[in-house]
């Protein structure tokens, strides 16, 4: 069987980008002989470290290499084709990438500069994955309007729980299936912290150690606050359930007024308090909220420790199905990303 | 969007296929509005009810008003075309249907008469989809490439955690992951006698219960003597993981030398005995097995109760990946089979 090319242009070359760079290259054979598929970068680009652009590819070593020199592209070397310095709207429009990787920053407000690389390579008949959540929280119904108009595909498993295939088992393995309510444990960090707390921490330690171990940013806000447990039920509501949900709509409360005695009550009453984002459709109508939920423990999602997630579908045939796996790590986004360029 | 017609052609018609033809009846008007796609059941034939074929498609409400008369197909209307008597094997060899599916009774050592019934429909290029284990146990390679040399799907997830889908996880969803092993709560009927048995009642009573509420047979050999499991054990190491095991290359122990002693020690030490059927892949070696476990309550699989089964992956870039759901019941496992349609 012949092996095709998909040629991808990464915007983004941080953790994720960089984890899926390792990936392909080390899966790069078995793509070849078990997929028939050869996945070449030709483009990456980031704000700090510049951008390359090679129509026949990029050698992913020697992004390595150069990375490890000095933090930057600078000392990739030249050869004929190589270009320096394209924007990441250029890459999008103009590359002859057939796929965009958009693993650039997060911002649930106004979902730039990602969705402008978005609609640029879509309108431009380029697939896009990403692992970004702003555009598909903010813009799911445009975005993916604009990838059937231009008969590109517009994917984005890692969105939620990472690269475990929450959205991927929702939308495709349930077929048949109507999905009448979600709920999740969708947001790591706190899902550590509330599992730090019930092992005797207070919150201040707890949120410390999630920093020293990186599963929390120096500003935790997004994540204590429930705005990413947010952005994904806003993508869950709208890309798996078809509930055209805007932010406002969602109710939002995250977990910095539960303190180490609200725990240890429900410890001791054999519950336990979980961040819970969840959808619900109701005779036409649709109830969606992230906030703390007292659970008894032998709801699944009350088993579900430190960094996992979980999420459980209601679906009208099979009643409730729970998926429990990954939810962050540069590996596991990844991954996702690869699933999604592979269904492509 | 023009509505396609797919034709079915049902060999059995117990409790999954009539689930199936509720299912379909139920769904016409979602399934031709959403995918553009109308099920038609062309034939159905069993051993006690008698059979039916007509080319244009059997009236689903008939069937039933037929059944309800008296437990046969003879009191369903004659119209021109109807044909009454056409064996499975003529079914699956020379009826119009697009696809087959086998829903009789699962045989475990020969797995006929399914298995002819299987290779009929392939080697005349009808795809088949199936919840009857046996003939996926016991002949799975033999089989998909009967089904690939004449451009036939054969598909099956309803044979693993019934419609729950653990077999489109791995295959589909987790794709770009290697699957290095798989564990999982496989037969939900002694995990309801595991579950009974935490909970004060001796083996036989617990056996009784379980028979009463219809999850085990008159003869429970299958189930508690790990008979069911391995079965589903067998059908992941050769389509989920591409190990050529067979059924004597799988040590198998049930639950019947598990007393109430064992089972109140294991609580005492804060564990649970659970059926584990697993398989694992180690420096090109597999290992395969079905037997009682001692779990850690804070493994995953030792929060699945009562009927629940439950299927952990571990993945090279995802870690652990848990899928908990049904896996029984008549609507639980023709979901299954609609999916398996749907994907055709």
């Amino acid at each position: 069987m012949k092996t095709t090319t998909h040629r991808l242009a990464l915007i983004g070359f941080g953790t994720v980008g960089q984890a899926l760079a390792k990936i392909i290259a080390a899966k790069q054979a078995d793509l070849k002989q078990l997929r028939h598929i050869r996945l070449q970068i030709v483009a990456v680009a980031t704000p700090g470290k510049g951008s390359l652009y090679h129509p026949d590819g990029l050698d992913i070593a020697a992004l390595f290499a150069a990375l490890e020199k000095d933090g930057t592209f600078a000392g990739y070397p030249d050869s004929p084709g190589l270009e320096r310095g394209w924007s990441n709207l250029a890459l999008a429009r103009d590359s002859n990438a057939d796929t965009v990787v958009e693993v650039s920053h997060t911002d649930m407000t106004t979902g730039q500069p990602a969705l402008d690389h978005c609609r640029t390579a879509l309108s431009r008949g380029k697939n896009v994955v990403t692992s970004n959540k702003g555009p598909v929280a903010l813009a799911y119904a445009d975005l993916s309007a604009l990838a059937a108009a231009n008969n590109a595909r517009f994917l984005f498993e890692s969105t939620v729980t990472a690269g475990t295939p929450s959205l991927r088992l929702a939308r495709h393995a349930l077929a048949g299936n109507e999905i009448t309510a979600m709920r999740g444990i969708l947001n790591g960090t706190t899902n550590f912290i509330l599992t730090e707390m019930e092992a005797g921490r207070s919150y201040a330690d707890a949120l410390a150690k999630a920093q020293s171990l990186g599963y929390a940013e120096a500003d935790p806000t997004a994540d204590v606050e429930g705005i990413d447990a947010l952005a994904k039920v806003l993508i869950v509501a709208n890309a798996v359930m078809g509930c055209a949900l805007t932010k406002d709509e969602i109710s939002c409360r995250g977990i910095t007024q539960l303190t180490a005695d609200d725990i240890a009550a429900a410890k001791a009453a054999g519950k336990r308090w979980k961040l819970i984002g969840q959808v619900e459709k109701q005779g036409g109508q649709v109830e969606a909220s992230v906030q703390p939920v007292l659970l008894p423990l032998s709801d699944p999602l009350a088993q579900v420790m430190g960094t996992t997630n979980a999420v459980t579908y209601r679906t009208d045939l099979l009643g409730d199905v729970t998926l429990v796996g990954a939810g962050a790590g540069g590996i596991e986004t990844a991954a996702g990303l690869l699933a999604d360029i592979l269904a492509i």
